[in-house]
């Protein structure tokens, strides 16, 4: 597949996208116009840089409003066109793209607008230039795909063909299945854009929150595979209109952008391996692919994860993190051979507690492990999708972890997982033998890590959707928006089919990512947690109470609204306040859970899961955001 | 007219909400029971600190989903009311809040509903509480006020009413008129809320985008008008649900919330004596308005300011902005008699730059100045309407000016304005008599300021537009958007209606915001600059040239395309090219303008308006943006 993306994408000048383009490893981009007419390198110094940096000029875009008007605009719009041409033969460049008419369409005859289109065809011709017709969603007369090409094939000229563009056609709910039918020597170029189903009118929709492959919600995959069924084999290009995109770092965003095309790749194979078997044999469903000009490249397969392997704290005073560690229940398996970390453990909950954090660094959560069926092949598809690499140093003797850098800068391992939820790399932890499997004590044998919930940095909300779905296959859930007293939190589930893994990405409110002093787009601006599951919720937190566990004091108020919401037992409502334990219930089970003291920007949940519950005890995330706040405000002690 | 607003409007603790609410002059408040049960606060607590602080608790809100459901889930409902009543009770509060149904119910029966409303009534007597019912937009069977009024009037119970939400009714485009005919005794509760006109979900836009009166496009004045007439004379409260208000500093958005009730008192009343004398007379429109239930105050009046006085600009070190304002042509009329500030003129276009900077700040726009009738009556105004005075020493003979200061810090002055364009003051400049009237050259003996950009963090966009609007009368155009290479600039004109003022705000993206590490909403992170009209931009182009000016430097590929979009003269287009003037044209005249280099976040520009051109070159607004960007992050020489 040709992978392109329009330098509208993009933050900077004309010359920083293009490097950033051919950084990330694009084929080819798109020239917006204002692009180059705001820059001050001259058309053919962009083609010289172009062609250094092996970039191919694919499409000059937009020229609007050509169509459907009086004749003596129609004269004005061809020598308006006529110049464009002959400034992209000093580019270089060949295709230009051509939008349905929006603001000065006055006539509404096929007919005319064929014969200007034809027109417009023959000049293009006489400049050795091809225009890509493209219906906008919001065109006047022309807002429908399959309308913008009838009249290509009316006009049926070499030098006019058709430009799809998946925003276009999938937020107005057009069927895709007709482009199967198209000549595929008449679509000149494709456009892949993704986005969020929101019912707002369809412009600011398209001008502000377009994102990027996998970052929304249209069925993109489809929407390839009936262009890939027609025999276009041309450019596959990203055009994003992105309120957060156009004002973030460059390269990055460059870089985010090419791993929604590798992925977009993979997705529009998995769709024709699963559609043309059936399609191919009539009624007896067998996949597999059709041959088709365009070539989809593949990457390592990977399975969802099997669970959590461990997660890991970092500070450079380690007190505070030992000390609630131990009240929880967790068990000192002992230091590391040769590295400065340690290990704790509650049934197979792991946590690594590292010491090798920066002089004054608050605790924080550093890393987190993933069991994977194979971590290698896991790496490999990761670092193909642009993750960048982390390093760790192992001695020869030692568990080789993969890791990869999530885009908040959490370590993200790939661990060899096994069936009975141990981790062979516990063993080089503390004399050997003397702490053996790590299973402790009876009240949290079956302990596990239930979620962990990370902070991001708003620059890199939608970056983190597609990383955890590409990279790590999870699934994104429909996001929530959790009240506190400082703003709306963004909250957005990634999990796996059985919930073996839950991850929960927050998008602070900006005031808060502000108030850290975090301009640099880095993490730790907000707190972050790790929840672990265990049997016997009461149990562990009258344990943990008696061994001065500081628990989160939750409020009396909100155990009146729970007794007026629900109808509890006096006794079991008694020991919820008791504990500071908080209640959830739906129609499939029932949620305990509470909330420890928090050091640096880290603190733990425990929860115990009742029936098929399911969620995460939302209704209980404000008072949990409104006394963390409150604490936080007050002088220490 | 009482005032109230609810606690979800603002940020932080319910504690610190009220306290604010209090600093700010409310009469009273709306508790949000999230606030309460979040709180650490007892609800006898919340009730002696209301007490104390002088502010009445109005209304308990929201309780949800209580009618047109099956028997078993009524009596939960119930059950559940009761609970709350006798919380109430323990709050010392009297009227609560129920929405029409959104999520459980599922029979769509008025008789029924008012006999599940009147159980309610009855159930709320009994604890000596008022329901105030109200009709969500996105109510499941009940989403029209007027449906909800007509079941209130069915069951006909004294401790039953309505509750008017102006967002609920306008956002869905209601007639506001028969309000006028409702029993005023039915109406228990009226809440004020103003939106941009957005197409989008309704849920969405009232979550996200509701506003203060005065910062959207609702008909605010004339719903009061409507309720005022019916004869309510009860708390007019805000409901305003907004992602920025929510993360902005408490006490500063309660002030802005006081201003916005403020000024809505005062439009009501006008929106009253407008249309009462025509109403009493019949066909002879005599203004005047009647007697109602409920008193509207009223403020000083103030007129659209004539015109600018002047600018001033602050720098530690003012060598750079004397030589930009030298080579354009401004005459230097002197230093002040005991101040450190200098004056620069060109016609009637004067400038001050202060000395009296702190040490090592870049030049900054500090203050503006117009002209107003009564310079006294218009800083009562602003200062009724909680604008922060600015005190600025004078001396015994010295022209004393009235200033406060605007949302982002800029200092306003109201000045005494004269027919003839003149400002007194001039006089206490340079040697008596030495400067006279400050004409100046005559390139530039017509030159006035056209037009000043400020930049406004966003924790204060709109707080500024209702700034602008309500203590100096200028008037919002839409919002425009302009590209920029670090994201979309959102541009908001206010001006006057003979265009003698023109104020453009920018709201800067937000990463240039933070690039500029101004992390209490500070101004200044962003470039901003004050434009002059004159008469002959290209002979004063020529002269700055001639005089070593350094224009921002318009690339070549702007001139291509601007032959591209218009017909030009080639002799014209080469002299715009050769000075660096940007054009723009559209049917009702031409504008010519360039800009210089920027000191500081400060730059000028010069304009000359062909006909009737009534903008700003928006065209060329992305050319300028990415000029300065570039040059910005060019090495200094």
């Amino acid at each position: 597949m040709r992978t392109g993306i329009a330098t509208v994408c993009l933050s900077g000048t004309l010359k920083e996208k293009m490097q950033a383009c051919a950084i990330a490893g694009f084929d080819g981009i798109e020239i917006f116009e204002q692009d180059l007419v705001t820059s001050a390198l001259s058309p053919e110094a962009v083609r010289a840089m172009a062609a250094d940096l092996g970039l191919g000029l694919d499409l000059y875009q937009p020229f609007r409003d050509f169509d459907s008007v009086p004749e003596d605009l129609l004269r004005e719009n061809l020598r308006r066109a006529g110049a464009k041409f002959e400034l992209m033969s000093r580019l270089g460049m060949d295709t230009i793209l051509v939008c349905s008419n929006v603001a000065t369409a006055e006539i509404d005859d096929d007919g005319l607008r064929a014969e200007q289109l034809g027109r417009l065809a023959q000049l293009a011709g006489e400049h050795g230039v091809k225009v890509a017709y493209e219906a906008l969603a919001w065109g006047k007369y022309v807002n429908d795909y399959e309308h913008a090409h009838r009249l290509v094939e009316t006009v049926d000229h070499p030098n006019l063909g058709t430009c799809l563009d998946s925003f276009h056609i999938l937020s107005r709910d057009w069927d895709t299945a007709p482009i199967e039918k198209f000549n595929a020597e008449k679509i000149f170029f494709v456009q892949v854009a993704d986005a969020p189903k929101l019912s707002m009118d369809v412009l600011s929709w398209s001008r502000h929150y377009r994102v990027f492959p996998g970052e929304g919600q249209f069925e993109l995959d489809k929407f390839m595979g009936h262009v890939v069924r027609a025999g276009y084999a041309g450019p596959v290009s990203l055009e994003i209109f992105n309120d957060v995109f156009r004002q973030s770092d460059v390269e990055r965003t460059a870089v985010d952008a090419m791993r929604s095309l590798i992925w977009l790749e993979e997705q529009s194979a998995k769709w024709l391996d699963a559609h043309d078997g059936g399609a191919a044999a009539g009624s007896g469903k067998v996949a597999g692919r059709r041959r088709y000009p365009m070539e989809l490249a593949t990457l390592p397969k990977v399975a969802e994860p099997a669970g959590f392997n461990f997660a890991e704290v970092k500070a450079d005073d380690t007190a505070a993190l030992e000390k609630l560690l131990g009240q929880l229940g967790f068990e000192f398996e002992g230091r590391h051979r040769t590295k400065d970390v340690q290990l704790w453990t509650m049934g197979h909950a792991r946590v690594i507690i590292n010491e090798q954090a920066p002089s004054h660094a608050e605790p924080a959560i550093a890393a987190l492990g993933f069991d994977v069926d194979n971590p290698v092949i896991a790496s490999a598809r990761a670092q193909q999708l642009k993750a960048p690499v982390v390093p760790r140093k192992v001695q020869a003797d030692e568990e080789v972890f993969q890791g990869i850098a999530a885009p908040d800068s959490t370590e993200i391992f790939l661990c060899q997982g096994s069936p009975d939820g141990t981790a062979a790399w516990t063993a080089e932890f503390g004399q050997a033998g003397e702490f053996g499997d790590g299973v402790s004590a009876p009240v949290g044998a079956g302990a596990v890590i239930d979620h962990v919930n990370l902070a991001q940095p708003w620059q890199h909300f939608d970056e983190a959707v597609l990383f955890y779905t590409s990279a790590l296959a999870l699934e994104p859930a429909p996001f929530a928006e959790v009240p506190s007293p400082t703003g709306l939190v963004r909250s957005q589930i990634m999990q796996t089919t059985d919930r073996a893994v839950r991850l929960v990405l927050n998008l602070a409110p900006l005031i808060q990512q502000e108030d850290a002093g975090q301009q640099d787009g880095g993490r730790k601006s907000y707190q972050e947690h790790i929840a672990f599951a265990v049997d016997d919720l009461v149990g562990l937190a009258r344990n943990a109470r008696d061994r001065g566990l500081e628990f989160l004091e939750i409020p009396a108020n909100y155990y009146e609204d729970l007794a007026a919401r629900f109808s509890l037992d006096p006794g079991f409502l008694a020991t919820l306040k008791e504990l500071n334990l908080l209640y959830d219930r739906d129609a499939s089970g029932e949620f305990l859970h509470f909330y420890t003291a928090t050091v640096g920007s880290v603190f733990f949940e425990m929860v115990e899961r009742r029936g098929g519950y399911d969620g995460y005890g939302a209704p209980n995330a404000p008072v949990r955001h409104a006394v963390q706040y409150d604490h936080a405000r007050r002088p220490p002690n």
